[in-house]
This record gives C-alpha cells, structure tokens and sequence, in this order.
C-alpha cells in the first residue's frame, strides 16, 4: 500500500509531517510513502530522524516539489502553481492511482480546491465536504459535515452532504440505514434560513429513495445525544462547532483536574480518571488527533490539522490507510449510483 | 421593584412559571410580580402553590390576557392579536414603564418581533440580540451574542453585537475595553463570508471610536479560552454553538460520573467532584438555568427557556432584576451615544 504525503504548510513545518510518516512505515510493515516537498527540506528532516525511525527511510521515497502553499496563499497563486507545489503533486500521484489516497496538514481551503481539480468529484457531487466523526451518547459516534470545505450551501450541496455522511456510516461503521439530521436553531418548520428550509424539504421527500432515516431538523446539543449517525450542516457552522467543542473540552478538562489535584483525596482521584480525562480531549479533538477526510473525491484525500505534531500527522496516515483498505470513494460512488444520485435530472439543473 | 411576567408559552405550562415566581418574591421582600395569561389559569396555579410559597401571593398581581403565543404560533398571528396575548401585554407593562423588566419562556421569535414593537430598539439599533455569559479560561467569562434573535444578520448588525456586547461587559463586569472577537473559520484575512470580512473591516476601522479592544477573527476554540470578553457573531451560527456546547457538556459530566461510579475508590472521588460537575453543567447550560437577555431594547426583556423548570424560571427572574437594577438598557444607552452611534452618518445609509 503506497500512500501520498504533502510534506509543506503545516504550521509545525516539514519536521512534524517527516517524523509522523517515518513512525507510520515503522509500525505498518506493509506501508510505503511518497514525500512531496523541496528536495533540501526533505533530506535535511530525514537525516535528523531519532535512530529508531532512521530505519524506515527506505520506505519513504522522496519527490522534489519546489513549492509550497502556506496557510496564507491565495487560491489563485495555489491553482496557478500546479505540480510544482508539494500539495499538488501529492494530489497528482494520487489522482493517477500511483497513491491509494493522500494526506496534507496545509491550507484547507487550497487543498480542497486543488483535490477537486486534481483528484476529481463522484458524478453527481459538486463539491467535497470535510467530515469527521465526534463521540455521542454512551459510546456511539455521529460524523459531522461539512467542516469548512465550503463556506456557504445551498440546499443542494446540504443534501449532497447527507448522502455523504449517510454512506461513510455505512461503509465504515456497517450501519444500514443511517439515522440523519439538519442542524437547525430549532425543531419547528418556520425555523431558520430559507437554505435549511429548502434542504429540509428536499431531505423529506428524498430520505426513503437515498435509505436514509431522516429525522429532520436537529439542535446543537443533538449532536453529542447518541441518537443520530449523520449530522449536516454548512462548512462555516460546522467548523465553528467543532472548534468550539474542543475548546470547551480543553477547559473542561483543565477545571476537573484543577479541582482534583488541589486536594489531598483528589490526587488518587486524579490518578483514576486522568486517562479518561486524556481519552475524551483526543475525541473531541478529531482533526487535531487523526485528522478529516474530505468526503466526496475520486480518492480518498486527507486533512490532518495544520497545528498538528508528528503524532497527530501519524493518526491522519492512519485514517488515509483505513479509507484506502475500505475501498471508500469507489463504496461511496456505488451507493450514490444505487441510489440514482448521479443521475437525477432537477438536481443538475438546480446547479 | 415590580416586574412583569409572561405565564404562557413555556413547553412545561404555566405552573413552572407561577412557581418560580412565587419562589422570586419569597427570597426578595422588595419584588413585585405582575403576571400575565389567562385569568383561570393563573387563578388556579396560584390555588396549586406549595404552602411555604402560597404566603407570597399578596405581591402576585394577576392580568387576564386570554391568549397565549405558542411555539409554533406564526408570527404573523402574534403580531396581529396584540394585547390579547399574555407576552405583548407582558411587555406593553414593561413600555409603559409601570414594571422595571419583563421575563417570557415563550416562541423567542416571537419575543423578539414583539419586544421591539413594543418596547422599541434604543437609538441607531436595528434589531435586538440575544446574549449569555459563557464560562471561560479559568474563572473569567465571555458574552456570546446573537444566540437567536436574528437567522442571518448583515455586516453593520454585527457590528450592532458588537457595541452592545461591550456594552454588557462594561456595564456588568466593570470591563473598561472589552476585548471583542468576531467569530470566523481561521484568522487569515481572506477566511469566511463576505459578510464576515465586511463586518471585519468595519469593527477594525471603529474599534478606536468604538472604546473596544478588536481582536479581529476568532475561532469557535477561543471562545472559552478566557482572552475574549465578547464573541460576535449571526444567530444561526450563536445558537448552534452554544446549544452543541451545552450538549457535549452533560455528555462529558455523565461520562465522567460514569467513570467514576464503576469503581470502588471512584465513588469517592465522585463525592469530590459532583458539586463541581454540577456547577458546570449550569454554567455551560446557561440559558435553562439563568434565561438570556434581549439587548439594544429600551427597556430589559429577558428569555428564560422554553424547557424551564421552576428553578430555571426563578433564575431568570433574578437575571432581569440585576439588569433593572443596573439599569442597563439606559447604560448601554450612553455608551452607544457617547461613541456617537446613533448619529453616524454612513451607518443609516447603509440600513
């Protein structure tokens, strides 16, 4: 199995993405890495490898990609840049099949567009949505989508999403009718913008014929309850969501254990739920820990987080592996067709 | 003091309402409640008091208003039947000046066509917004606004929320210049919505005038981080946040418990660490245990929760009381005139 790497534009730079892939062909004997970035970047982080992992290097194959596209370019200097960017090269060996999938820590909102570009989209979708899966109720999960691949929506890109998120619950977790809801500021049929209220209707009137077990409109808190699989929403509130979610989470934790340990019963307290402590900060913090996949694309395609450290970097390899293995886009396409996605004429019209 | 309160509209009936005013004017000897619904059911909540708060009676004052605005009640029906209906005559006694504030746990788009009708916006506002304090950082805490009064809002709304955040944060906390953030998908200038860069653009260019410490974009993290003392942004975007974070927090406290409670030296530890959970769980649930105020009004209208309890109820009975007894509206008032809002040329314009 040969994975793609965009070594350049994470915030950590090159020697975070370097060391999390050299710990990636290390634990999976059967992995090879293609490293895209400048060739002087890439020979200098391999050489600084701690001597446990300076024995994987023969597994990673470096490519020179002169460029890079840093958390500030401009979507026209990255579209203009083609191969000679680290990100698009990567995209280019995925999009040839010489990669099974790929994996970037940079510019979101660049990588996104050059996948579609590179890579391609699913007949029948416009767009790729950014999905992730948080923990809900008592040890389920619920992938929330779209986390700011796109800014704004309309309903027809809302109802792409559903069926994304519909098919990544079946394809990964086995689940055969995905139970989906709208993000909405309330349950009522007059609530929200008219761009929910569209998407609503066009849930409604879809759901039996997409397998989907549309609940309708959902709130916030209903997210974390455990009774939904699929929560869809525009990029701009589900970014927002998330973000704030980990956020609250990092404080959280910090005031339990500030309580625990500033008593003396507390400390053996502290000793016991720390690791359930550290547990649920990794949960919550999805992207930080094992990235996003972006949903939607020829192949599977990788976000880590642009602040992530070698070990983050790792978990995102490891999520482009498990896609990769599933077979996930050509899974996704076959229930998109099933469902007559692809072919439903006013949905090509609307768009 | 006297207050005015609307009975009706509550997803748990009149009774919660009655009683947590009844519990209002038992803990403060100077309150007065005049309550508003129709005539037989008040008399007969009234009847159905607990006997420590039947005592109170004397200082609740009961106004027949014959209809009641329901959650699914359109707009327009409320706007038509007037005084008929216990939340515009809640509020007609608050315009009238007769009580200080008013409390409803009715329709909230409901509350907040009517208010501004009938209590009317202070000088050079538009549309009122909904806000609660959010803990924060390690003991501070943020005022988050729109959480709802407005679906979508155009640039100059948000920067309406954000004078009126400032406002709150000055007038509440003592906060000379507030730091304010405007809530986006990434700080990089280029991230977001036109209306968000427009709103940005607007705020950096004012903040000077404006007496406020501008922090420009801010991620959905930042918000508890303790660095922010106000977080701008559209209703959609507000409500979802703080209803996800209120979510996530009962699954956290309940998983935590859980930990706990499946061993032997945890269920000490739990001991410890439940009136903490708990404490939490409030703070993060703000809106159903304290209401959340409706700014730039003439006069304080506070929402309590739809979901209300007694006890909620009686909280946001507490939370419009500080508010009369700050004065607030006519505060935030001065500080909008004194920063020359009201008479900004280009702003009318633009509206």
């Amino acid at each position: 199995m040969r994975l793609a790497i965009d070594v350049m534009g994470s915030d950590q730079g090159p020697r975070a993405i370097v060391e999390g892939s050299a710990r990636a062909v290390v634990e999976r004997p059967e992995l090879e890495l293609v490293l895209f970035g400048p060739c002087q970047h890439l020979v200098a982080e391999l050489a600084r490898l701690p001597r446990p992992l300076a024995a994987a290097t023969s597994r990673l194959e470096l490519r020179d990609a002169p460029q890079s596209v840093e958390q500030d370019s401009t979507l026209a200097w990255a579209l203009r840049n083609g191969g000679d960017t680290s990100m698009t090269a990567m995209l280019r060996c995925v999009a040839s099949g010489e990669a099974a999938a790929g994996v970037s820590a940079g510019n979101t909102g660049a990588l996104v567009a050059l996948a579609r570009r590179e890579v391609g989209m699913l007949e029948g979708l416009s767009r790729p949505a950014i999905s992730t899966s948080v923990p809900a109720g008592r040890g389920q999960r619920c992938y929330l989508l779209d986390l700011g691949a796109n800014v704004d929506s309309p309903p027809v890109r809302l109802v792409d999403f559903a069926l994304m998120g519909a098919a990544m619950a079946q394809c990964v977790d086995g689940i055969a009718r995905p139970a989906v809801g709208l993000l909405n500021v309330g349950h009522e049929a007059m609530k929200g913008s008219a761009c929910v209220r569209e998407a609503d209707r066009m849930l409604g009137e879809r759901a039996e014929a997409f397998g989907i077990d549309y609940r309708g409109y959902v709130e916030g808190g209903e997210i974390y309850r455990g009774e939904l699989d699929v929560v869809v929403c525009d990029g701009f509130v589900g970014n927002i969501t998330l973000k704030a979610s980990e956020g609250l989470t990092r404080m959280l934790v910090e005031r339990v254990q500030a309580t625990f340990e500033s008593r003396l019963c507390g400390r053996l307290a502290s000793l016991l739920v720390r690791p359930l402590l550290r547990q649920l900060k990794q949960e919550l913090n999805p992207v930080r820990y094992n990235g996003a996949s972006l949903l939607g694309l020829k192949r599977s395609i990788v976000k880590s987080h642009g602040s992530t450290q070698a070990d983050g970097f790792y978990h995102a390899i490891e999520r482009a592996l498990r896609e990769a293995s599933l077979n996930l886009p050509a899974r996704v396409d076959a229930l998109l067709r099933e469902r007559g996605l692809a072919a439903a004429p006013p949905r090509m019209a609307v768009r």
